[in-house]
C-alpha cells in the first residue's frame, strides 16, 4: 500500500503521529524557504509542510499540479486552522517524498469553476472526473443505486440480469444491430428495455424482479438523450396498479432519505392525464408552483366531461378567439406591472419557432381593481376582469391570452408556464415535488398511416372495465376523420408515470397477460398474426402457459439522479457520457472498422452519395 | 393485491385466518368429493382443499397443472402433516377461487428431474425457469451478486458505470460491433472488458472502482462460453499486487460466508506460474486431492531454475524416453491392482485426439513393496521401484509415465490428473479449495508473427525489477529458434489469478501507469506509433497528466456461481443463456433485419458463396 491514510482522514487527534499520503498536488505556495502543497485524493484535501530541510530537494526536482506524490511525514497542529476543510486543524510536516508520476499541463484548471469548455472536457474526461463537482455528481449516483437497491431487496425483488444481444423489434424507436459472425446475415438488436423478458420472468414466477440495466436507443439526439441510458427496471406479478404505486412511493421516499436527507412525508398527489393536461397543459407538470391554465375555450372532442369558458369570450365578434379551436390563460403573478417592452417580448417569445403561436393578447389585472388589456377594443371592462377573476387572477397579477388549434396552444401555454415559473424563481432545484400521471389515453392515432399506436408500448393493458370495448370492436378506422368516435379512443391504459419536478422519471403499467388480448393490440397496431409470431411468438406463447397478472414501472435512472442533484443535465452525471452527435469524443468512437472484421461479418458499407 | 400471503409462508400459528393466495397449480389429486390441490409459487407451496361445497365448482371449471390460481380460505391444520414442507402442517381449506389464467399441457414436466430434453427447455426456458432447481441457481446468483456488492461497498469501492458503445480494439479475441447511423461508415464496439475505462477512473482519481458488468467477445464458443457475460470488474490504486490479494481474498470469504454459510479460515495457498505447471502442469490447479506430477525429464529452456529425475530413465536405451523432450510420471493410489484392460483403457483415454499421446507407460507398485511394469524390459526392478518412490507412491500405487513434446505431455498429464481425480471422487462439488496463481510470464511467443503476444493483456506491469529489462531491450526477436534466450522471454507479469476447484475465477494485474512504459509494451506486440495512438491514445494521453500506481482484477461472475452452486455448467446459472452457436433458441435470435434498417445504416450483406 502506498499510504497508511487518504487525504480526507487526518484530524487534531492524529497530531504527532508519522503517516504516509498519497495523491494528486492541488496548489503550491512558496514561502521563502517552505513551500506549502495541498495533497488531494477522493476523500479530501490534506495540506503538506515541506520545512526547510525537504524544500532544498523541491529545488532539483520541482513539483506541479496534477504530480502524483507520495509523502512520509508527521500529522502537526495548523497555527493558521482551516474551518472550511475537515483537515483544516492539522498539517503533514513532510520528511520525504517521492514523485510517483509527474503531470503536463492540464488543458484545463481542475475546479469547480474551471475555465474549460464543454469540448475540452469531454476531450479530456479524465481530467474532468477529477474535479469535485463532478465527482460529488458521481457518488450521488452510486447512492442512489446503493439505495434502491437496499429498498427492492427488502421488498424481496430480485436482481435478475437480461440479455444484451436480442433480437430486433422494432416499435416506435429504432434498435442499435449487432451483425453476427456466427450466423452470416443475421444480427442482434441491443434492447430498448428488457420489458419481454422481466415479463416473461414474472410468467416464471419470480414474482418480483429488478435490475438497474443499460438500455439503447438509436434516436437522433435531442439536447439531453444519451444512445444509451440506465433504467431502474421493475415489475411484480399478482398486483394492481394501486399496489405498484404504493411500493414506488415507497423507493423514491426511500431514495430521498438515504441520498438526501430529506423526509419526503407529503403524500404524493395523483393526476389524471386528462387533470394534468387540462390544468398545466402538460403531462409531466412541475408542480413545485401552481399558476393553472384557465381553459376558455376549446374542441368538443377533447376533454368531453369537462366544461370550458367560453362565455367568457363569446359575442364580443373578436376573431382571433372566435375562430379558433383552443383559447387559453394564464395569470402571471406581480406582472400587471410589466411595461410594453415586457409584453411584447412575451409577445415575441411565444412567436418563436419552437413555440410557434402569431400573437398573444394580455390584460393587466391592476392593483385598483380596474384593467387595461391588449384586447380592450373587443372587451368591457366588466368582461376582462371576469376573465381575469376565472384565471385565478390577483389585482397585480398579468393575464396572457394564446388562440389557436388545440395542441400547439396547450403546449405553448405550457411551455410559458414553465418560462415564468422559471423566471418568477418558482422552480427551486433543492424544492422537490413529486406526483403520479394516471389514465392515459392507451392509443394515440397515427395519421400518416390511418391507424392506433401505442402510447406507452404494446404490451400495456387496458382499464379492466374497457377490456371488452377493445375485444369487441374492430380496431381499424373506416373514418379518418372521425377518428375521436371509435370506441379505441376512449380507452384509457393502466398505465402510470411519476413526475417530479416536471420530468417524468418513471413509467410503467399493468400489462396485458391474456393472449386474445395481446393479439387484439398487437392487430390494432397494424400487425398481422406472421409479423407478430416473428417478433412476439415467444411472449404469446408463454402467455399460454400459465402467465399471472403482474404489472412494472422503469425508472431514468440518468435523469433522476440529475434533478436529486439539483441539474438537469443527465451529462454531468454519467461518467463517460456521449456527446449530441452520439460521439464519445475521448474514444473517438464510433470509428471505421478493419477490412478483416467487415469479412468476418459479410457486411460491407453502402454509403449514400451525398 | 392479488393475496394476503405468499405460498411459503403460512404456519400452523395461522390457523384459523382467513387469507388469500395465489400462485401455480403444482399437483391435483382428487379423493371421491375433495380435491387436494398443491400451489406454488417463488416461496413454497401450500396445500389446498377443496372440500365438497367447491370441488363441485370445480367439475364446471376444471383445473389443470400449471393454471394460475387465486383461492380464499382459512388456515387449517392437517392431518396428515408433511415435514418435508416448511408449510407441511397446515393447508387452506378453500372457500372461493378465481382461475387467472389457464395453461396448455407443458412441454415437460415442471420438476426438478423433468423429462424435458436441453433444446425443448431452452425453447420453453420460461417454463423452465419454473422449476425449483433452476431458481436456487438464479437465488444463488442474486446472494452472490449481493454479497459482493455488500463487501466492496464496505471497502469504500464505488459502483461507476462504463460505456457499453466504445472503439473497436480488437486484441486477442473478436469485437462484437455495431454500426452507428448517426455517424455512416463507423461502428461502435461492445466491449471486451472495461479495462480501459477503470484505468481512466485510477487516474481520475476514484480510487476504488467495481462494476457487476456485462462484457462481449465474438469468439467460436467453446462447451460453456457464452458470447456474453458478467464480470465482477474491480480497480484500485494507489495498491501494490500484496494489497489485491487480501482485498480479494477478504472478497472471497465473505462471499463463501453469505452464500454457502461456510467458514473459509484456511490461508488460501500461493503458487507461482511455474510451480503450478511443474507440480500440476496446469496454471489453474485443482488442488482439491494432491497427486504431484514427477518431472522425470524437461527441456533445459523451460523451467531453468528446476532440477529433473532424468537419472531416474537414463542409460536404459529405451527410445521413447530417450527422444521424447518431457517424461513426467503420475502416481495413482490405490490403482496397482488394475487389470490389463484397465490399464488399456487409460493407454485409449490418452491417444484420444482431444489428449493426443502416442501412448502410456505404466508401474505397478504393488502391495507387497515390488514393481511390474509395461517397461521392465529397460528398467530393473530396482530402478522402477526408485522411480515409484520419486513419484511419492505408496504400495497400491499405479504410476503411469508419458513422454513426448515438453507441452503436449505436460498439458496430458495435467488432463489425466485430472480424470483420475474425478474417478477416484476427489473432486467433491460440494468441497471448495482457492489458491492464487502468480508470477505469469509476462509475454508469450507467437510463431505464426515471429512476434511478442501479451499473456494477459497488454496494459499488465512487468514484475516491478524487470521494467528497466523490459525498457533497455529491443523486442524484435531475431532469432526465431532461440526466442527463449531473447531477454523478454524472461520476464514476469505482476499478474495473479485466483483459482477454485481448478477453475479460473478471477484474474488481474497491477496495470503499467508510465507512457514510456506503456509505449513499449505496444511496440513489443507488434503495434506502430500510428496505430498506438489511433486505438489507445486517449489512455497514453491520460498517462500525462498524473496516472497513480495502480491495479485491479476481475471475476467471471457466471462460474463463480456455478462452481458455488457445485456445477461446472455456467450456462445454468444464467436466466437467458444462449447455445453453442451463439442463438437464443426462446427468441429465435439473431434474425434477418429489415430493409430499411440496412437502408439507414448504410450497410449491406456480402455473403460468402458456400
Amino acid at each position: 500500500m502506498f499510504r497508511s491514510n487518504t487525504c480526507g482522514e487526518l484530524r487534531i487527534q492524529d497530531k504527532g503521529r508519522n503517516v504516509q499520503l498519497a495523491g494528486w498536488v492541488q496548489t503550491i505556495r512558496k514561502y521563502g524557504a517552505i513551500t506549502f502543497v495541498d495533497l488531494r485524493d477522493r476523500y479530501g484535501i490534506t495540506q503538506l509542510l515541506f520545512g526547510e530541510k525537504v524544500n532544498t530537494q523541491l529545488e532539483t526536482t520541482p513539483l506541479g499540479r496534477e504530480f502524483v506524490l507520495q509523502v512520509n511525514g508527521e500529522v502537526i497542529e495548523r497555527s493558521n486552522k482551516n474551518p472550511q476543510l475537515a483537515t483544516g486543524e492539522i498539517e503533514v510536516d513532510v520528511q520525504s517524498f517521492t514523485i510517483l508520476n509527474r503531470a503536463a499541463v492540464p488543458p484545463f484548471t481542475i475546479q469547480d469553476d474551471t475555465d474549460g469548455g464543454d469540448d475540452l472536457r469531454m476531450k479530456y474526461r479524465f481530467l474532468d472526473l477529477r474535479r469535485s463537482s463532478v465527482r460529488r455528481n458521481l457518488e450521488l449516483r452510486y447512492a442512489v443505486n446503493r439505495a434502491a437497491r437496499t429498498y427492492l431487496h427488502e421488498q424481496q425483488f430480485m436482481d435478475i440480469e437480461t440479455p444484451f444481444l436480442i433480437k430486433s423489434t422494432p416499435e416506435g424507436a429504432r434498435d442499435f444491430v449487432v451483425p453476427s459472425r456466427m450466423n452470416p446475415g443475421q444480427f442482434y438488436a441491443l434492447p430498448q428495455s428488457p420489458q419481454t423478458f422481466k415479463q416473461l420472468l414474472m410468467v416464471s414466477g419470480y414474482d418480483r424482479y429488478y435490475q438497474i440495466v443499460k438500455c439503447f436507443r438509436d434516436e437522433d439526439l435531442r439536447a439531453d438523450r444519451q444512445p444509451e441510458f440506465t433504467q431502474i427496471d421493475c415489475e411484480m406479478a399478482f398486483v394492481e396498479q394501486e399496489d405498484i404505486l404504493t411500493m414506488f412511493e415507497g423507493m423514491i421516499r426511500f431514495i430521498f432519505k438515504e441520498v438526501k436527507q430529506l423526509d419526503y412525508t407529503d403524500p404524493i398527489a395523483r393526476l389524471s392525464w386528462e387533470e394534468a393536461m387540462w390544468t398545466y397543459g402538460n403531462d409531466k407538470p412541475d408542480i413545485r408552483f401552481a399558476m393553472p391554465l384557465l381553459n376558455i375555450k376549446k374542441p368538443d372532442t377533447v376533454f368531453s366531461d369537462r366544461a370550458d369558458h367560453r362565455a367568457l369570450i363569446e359575442g364580443a365578434n373578436f376573431k382571433v378567439f372566435d375562430e379558433a379551436e383552443t383559447v387559453l390563460a394564464l395569470a402571471i403573478p406581480g406582472a400587471a406591472a410589466y411595461t410594453r417592452k415586457q409584453t411584447d417580448e412575451l409577445t415575441e417569445w411565444v412567436q418563436r419557432p419552437q413555440i410557434g403561436m402569431k400573437g398573444l393578447a394580455h390584460i393587466k389585472y391592476l392593483e385598483d381593481g380596474t384593467c387595461k388589456s391588449s384586447i380592450d377594443k373587443f372587451y368591457t371592462p366588466e368582461q376582462l376582469l371576469q376573465l381575469a377573476k376565472a384565471a385565478h387572477a390577483q389585482p397585480g397579477d398579468l393575464i396572457v391570452v394564446l388562440a389557436g388549434k388545440e395542441e400547439r396552444t396547450r403546449k405553448a401555454m405550457s411551455e410559458l408556464r414553465l418560462e415564468m415559473g422559471e423566471r418568477l424563481g418558482l422552480r427551486k432545484p433543492d424544492e422537490f415535488k413529486l406526483c403520479w400521471v394516471l389514465d392515459f389515453p392507451l392509443f394515440e392515432y397515427d395519421e400518416e398511416s390511418n391507424r392506433w399506436v401505442a402510447r406507452h408500448h404494446p404490451f400495456t393493458s387496458p382499464k379492466p372495465d374497457q377490456i371488452e370495448t377493445m375485444i369487441n370492436n374492430n380496431p381499424v378506422i373506416t373514418d379518418a376523420a372521425n377518428y375521436l368516435s371509435h370506441p379505441y379512443a376512449g380507452i384509457k391504459a393502466n398505465a402510470y408515470d411519476m413526475v417530479l419536478n416536471g420530468n417524468e422519471i418513471g413509467g410503467g403499467s399493468i400489462r396485458i397477460y391474456q393472449r386474445t388480448l395481446q393479439e387484439k393490440m398487437f392487430a390494432a397496431l397494424g400487425m398481422d398474426k406472421e409479423e407478430q409470431q416473428h417478433k412476439f411468438g415467444f411472449l404469446l406463447g408463454a402467455f399460454e402457459y400459465g402467465a399471472p397478472p403482474h404489472g412494472g414501472i422503469a425508472f431514468g435512472f440518468d435523469r433522476l439522479c440529475a434533478i436529486l442533484g439539483g441539474s438537469e443535465s443527465i451529462r454531468d452525471f454519467i461518467a463517460f457520457p456521449k456527446n449530441n452527435a452520439g460521439r464519445d469524443v475521448m474514444l473517438d468512437a464510433p470509428a471505421s472498422i478493419d477490412e478483416h472484421q467487415f469479412e468476418e461479418l459479410q457486411i460491407r458499407l453502402n454509403l449514400k452519395k451525398e
